[in-house]
């Protein structure tokens, strides 16, 4: 089965907007074994829209509009779909009065536009918004004998994930005439490159590839780390969970030490937990990250129980008069060590974890740019570690991030 | 002038990557006066390529292909390029030379397909490679009876730009036979909502609309600000920097207190050059934003010379014994000054500044998500400010990084 996308919105053209939502759609298509070979933008214009819809349905079963369902004159996209049904749009009074009501609960003026969202083509079926004001549509259309289906999605992400999940893939898998449930895992490792991570589970990606289920993928995600996505196809989705038990177990048993977390699990939401179940608070110690990495654990709501704060010791003598730094070479194992300590004693923490190093654009006392030096006093033991980290400049300082919280978590673990 | 997009990759269609070079395409057309209405993404397959490259020529003038010009066999663009316009490929001895000489410069072992990329479809104009490997291609092709154009680039973004900078836009330029000057200038501003600026530059809105020259755009950034992007052609470049800088006058007789840059500085720039030309260095005392404010200070390279560091201040303790907050409501301008006097003196700097608020996901101390207060200390006096930041948790702190920033910048520029 093939859903191609268009996304419509002059703002997408522009580059005042970044379109994210077809690549969303794309990876959940994919997860349910749907092929999207054409992704489209196209700009606030009937025509253009009516255009693109026919050739994109000329080659698809299926395609996912995204956007132009607003209530202003240049929300065209519920006008498209009925030309390219051949249908008129007619008011529905159940959405009109989902959007009646949500204006007054929020005690909010309604203008009349508003309203232009309660128009639906003839023979479109309605999916309720839930979020915005803006329904969505599935609209069946009958191409050269064939049927296929256009959906159309608010292009606001938040309300297009909740439908796509909610309505849109559902119905695609329905159409598909295939019932069985597909299931994703994703094992978020860190600590081996992805070339490195694809030899190790050589001898495994074979045998997967044998059965072709579950299949495997690596997602190369940045300072997130690299994903391995496991997608299991069963009768059930109890047999599926089944299934990918299994072969997460396979998998852990090659590369386990490297997988830090599941699925939404981040190294911030890990590290945080595996503090939190210990009793643990923390205390960071920044001077080549500045207060990142402080600055990602409490994005993380929930971490006032384990972060105590931070000392971003940018000034070499704020490490030396506030942290306790012997004076010396500031990026070192020695000054890392000392960092964490101090900092332990200034917040008041249980474990301090130190982070000094390069980030560049030159070097510095003679270490080269993408060097990272990691201190840890666990109050116990003070361990220090030193690793070269990639990138220039922002990218080696949230490199830097992800790998000294991962130090953590290895030191945590070992301490068991 | 018409001029599309075509970005090539699978990864760009599964969401592995999301495809930023065509909104970055779209942009920089716009400012040259060129329209770009379809944007296509079409995965690393010569049949779909071919296709795309077809029907996009049949209703513009130009197309821009990014991506597919690697050296590995998925790499189409080349192939797709030249059976589009009718061609072979041919071998260019001068863009082998460069390839084996970056090779050998960096002394690495070159594979035998990297001189894939030394074919050129025949009648296509080399567009010199600067930063990678790949050259990008410049292929006139004759549709229907009319001259038009294909141009090749990497999907690297910062090859692609360097390329589309250099030969694509001046190409492009000389092809619509338009030989005016078109320049550009971003005023960036923090303070006003956009429809807030707007109405406030409505009178010198209508007189630009009189004449169309220079056009004004707002550009909403998020926490970036809001840009107000003034473009002007004239004969000459000299002539339409004068335009600007009429028009960036007048702008600014009317928002000028909102204006804290100009094209490429950030607030983080532009306050870090305060501070630094009054020979003042800053400590950070955060609670709410937990040191992103440092973390996007110390992104700015040379920010070592003004930034002393920062105490992240997350649990109220931190605030009472180390930075002296008198024990009471923490999220308050009482505190917020005290952190500012204690964040100065505990890190030996000039100038400090604080921010402790409510990030959420619920109220704190009474107070309501959103609530930030920030202090500034200079030595001479205090100064405190609470403000609404809109936006939950993530939003909301870095909406206070930019808030607080402004907020010195004002407090910096009153004191002269």
């Amino acid at each position: 089965m093939r859903c191609d996308v268009v996304a419509v919105g002059t703002e997408l053209l522009l580059g005042q907007i970044v379109d994210t939502n077809s690549s969303w759609i794309g990876e959940h298509l994919a997860g349910y074994g749907i092929d999207s070979l054409l992704q489209v933008k196209v700009g606030d214009n009937l025509g253009r829209v009516e255009a693109v819809l026919r050739s994109t349905l000329a080659n698809a079963d299926a395609v996912i509009v995204c956007g132009g369902l607003g209530p202003t004159h240049d929300d065209l996209t519920r006008e498209a779909v009925a030309a390219v049904m051949g249908v008129e749009l007619r008011h529905d009074d159940t959405v009109a009065a989902v959007i009646t009501q949500m204006f007054a609960s929020r005690n909010r003026y309604m203008a009349a536009n508003n309203l232009r969202q309660a128009m639906v083509p003839v023979g479109a079926t309605v999916i309720a918004q839930t979020r915005g004001t803006a329904p969505g549509l599935i609209c069946p259309v009958r191409v050269d004998g064939v049927d296929k289906v256009m959906y159309a999605v608010p292009g606001v992400p938040h309300e297009m994930k909740e439908m796509v999940e909610r309505a849109v893939l559902p119905d695609l898998r329905q159409r598909s005439g295939d019932t069985s449930a597909i299931v994703s895992r994703t094992l978020r490792t860190w600590g081996e490159s992805e070339s490195g991570l694809n030899e190790r589970l050589d001898a495994l990606i074979a045998r997967l590839d044998e059965t072709g289920n579950p299949t495997l993928a690596f997602l190369a995600s940045g300072w997130e780390g690299l994903k391995v996505r496991l997608t299991a196809k069963a009768p059930t989705r109890e047999d599926a969970e089944l299934l990918l038990d299994q072969w997460d177990g396979e998998v852990r048993a090659v590369v386990g030490e490297h997988v830090f977390g599941v699925d939404d699990e981040t190294m911030e939401s890990v590290t945080l937990q595996m503090l939190r179940s210990r009793g643990l608070t923390l205390g960071l110690a920044e001077s080549v990250t500045g207060g990142l990495v402080a600055g990602r654990l409490t994005a993380v709501p929930g971490a006032s129980d384990v972060v105590r704060g931070a000392v971003v010791s940018y000034a070499s003598e704020v490490k030396f008069d506030l942290l306790g730094v012997p004076e010396g070479p500031v990026v070192s194992e020695a000054a890392a060590a000392a960092m964490a300590t101090g900092v332990r004693r200034v917040l008041g923490a249980d474990v301090g974890l130190a982070l000094t190093g390069v980030a560049g654009p030159t070097e510095q006392d003679g270490m080269p740019v993408g060097t990272l030096c990691i201190g840890i006093d666990d109050g116990h033991t003070v361990a220090t570690h030193t690793v070269r980290v990639p990138g220039q400049r922002e990218q080696m300082r949230q490199m830097s991030v992800i790998t000294a919280l991962d130090y953590l978590r290895r030191h945590l673990a070992a301490a068991e």
